[in-house]
């Protein structure tokens, strides 16, 4: 039986852990730093197995998700380096890409890296907020090596389509990181801002589902967004002044009571909402 | 049997048809200005019966829903002054309250006036979206003239609790317009905003939850939504003003590159939004 080792059992490792569940001639090996983690990974059923030792599983596993904080993963590749079982793949599920692409330089060349960002998750986080559906409906994006093997971009392909995953994208790590900007990270970065309104608490009974849809996010894991934000800060700063001007503009036109231009200026926005057409896994509809 | 009747049945005006069946021993009149709303009305039974001749419906209505653009509301209230039953109740749906609690001193001595806003809807439009669930958990908020008799704002509390309204809350027109600019109205400014960015239709494929969340509503209904910001463009540009604010601060931040000051900030944002708990209808969790 072939192996698949989880590292870290947090929202998205623990969900990956349950997706994978049954994938082929897998077994799912969860491996976490905390008793705590593995007693609850195994008596919920979280992997096939699971385990406090990295090392062990790390040597054994086919294919190996690294399933932390970008700056973790960074540190776990060179710390690890020597520990991955040759011919085997690593991958992540990191939500930039550039920075970790670069630090999976530290591997031998025997051991192949595809970088992945599995576009979920929940305002939660921690193992007992996993979820087996968590992926069902949602974006699989890989950024891979140009020595990366077409069997080990194939078989991450397969997982994804066993976990749920609605598509899987290829793309290069600028690519991601410059596009994410605008899709994630800008969003977490109205969301906050949206909440520092010195009002935010009066409001509370007038609110509606654009308010709970755009705030959603605010309630963020701090640790792992600021480092997020650090290592795109470039490009997130060009999608801020960007969505800053356009805001300008609907400010402007606001404020010069011409509801005619109003008008004109709403219905362009709202096509090109319509054009998208994103029906989404977390949106009742 | 008393008799409330429903004009207009769009969206919210046939989710009211439809979920106020079965209150205590009124009977639903749907009104249209098409037959073809009629005969969807009375074929799908949105409503108990529905019909084309508003005059007939408001004389013998002990309640009426006014379920139009805020505009044609205006215009209907003088239009049809002097066609309601005398004694009975007049309300709306409008999503702003100052203008309309303004327009309803047409109506005589004998007519009672509360504003009403239940606070739900979706990116859709038309009858045929109409769903009972529409209230489930929402917010309905009321504001009541001074010589509004407590038996009016008591039946209205009761036809919202039959309709699955979680709450109501009863609010001036100014503070309703005031919290709504930051609530609702900018929620929508900041979707059409994000839409308006030029990478928007390359980003398919890569956007999560946090982007549907965000730009969900930008698919707006533009006729309403231009008269709702119209209507309330002073309060709106207040909020657009302190948001941009809040966003420039957070780019500046970020800028800044100091990740310690960036997530104490992230900290601080991110712990008003868990002090808000806001569950709603429309987000899985």
């Amino acid at each position: 039986m072939k192996k698949v080792a989880i590292v870290g059992l947090g929202l998205i490792g623990g969900s990956l852990a349950l997706a994978l569940k049954g994938f082929e001639d897998y077994e799912v090996v969860g491996v976490a730093r905390r008793q705590a983690t593995v007693d609850y990974a195994l008596s919920h059923g979280v992997g096939d197995t699971a385990t406090l030792d990295a090392v062990g599983a790390l040597r054994e596993a086919d294919v190996t998700f690294l399933c932390m904080d970008p700056d973790q993963i960074v540190d776990y590749l060179s710390e690890h380096r020597g520990d991955f079982k040759p011919g085997s793949l690593v991958t992540d599920v990191c939500g930039i890409k550039g920075a970790i692409m670069e630090a999976s330089k530290v591997l031998p060349p025997q051991v192949d890296f595809i970088g992945s960002h599995p576009m979920a998750g929940t305002e939660f986080s921690g193992i007992e907020h996993a979820e087996t559906g968590m992926f069902r409906g949602a974006h699989y994006i890989m950024t891979l090596r140009e020595s990366s093997t077409p069997e080990h971009a194939d078989l991450l392909e397969r997982m994804a389509k066993h976990m749920g995953f609605r598509d899987v994208v290829r793309t290069t790590p600028e690519e991601h990181d410059a596009i994410i900007a605008y899709t994630s990270q800008m969003m977490h970065i109205i969301a906050v801002s949206v909440c520092d309104d010195e009002s935010l608490f009066t409001c509370k009974g007038f609110e509606g589902s654009s308010f709970r849809g755009c705030t959603r996010v605010a309630a963020l894991d701090v640790d792992l967004w600021t480092q997020l934000f650090s290592h795109n800060a470039p490009a997130l700063l060009r999608c801020l002044d960007t969505f800053i001007g356009h805001l300008q503009a609907y400010r402007e036109t606001l404020a010069d009571g011409d509801r005619g231009k109003l008008s004109e200026k709403l219905a362009w926005s709202a096509d090109r909402k319509r054009q998208m057409d994103l029906p989404g896994p977390d949106l009742l509809q």
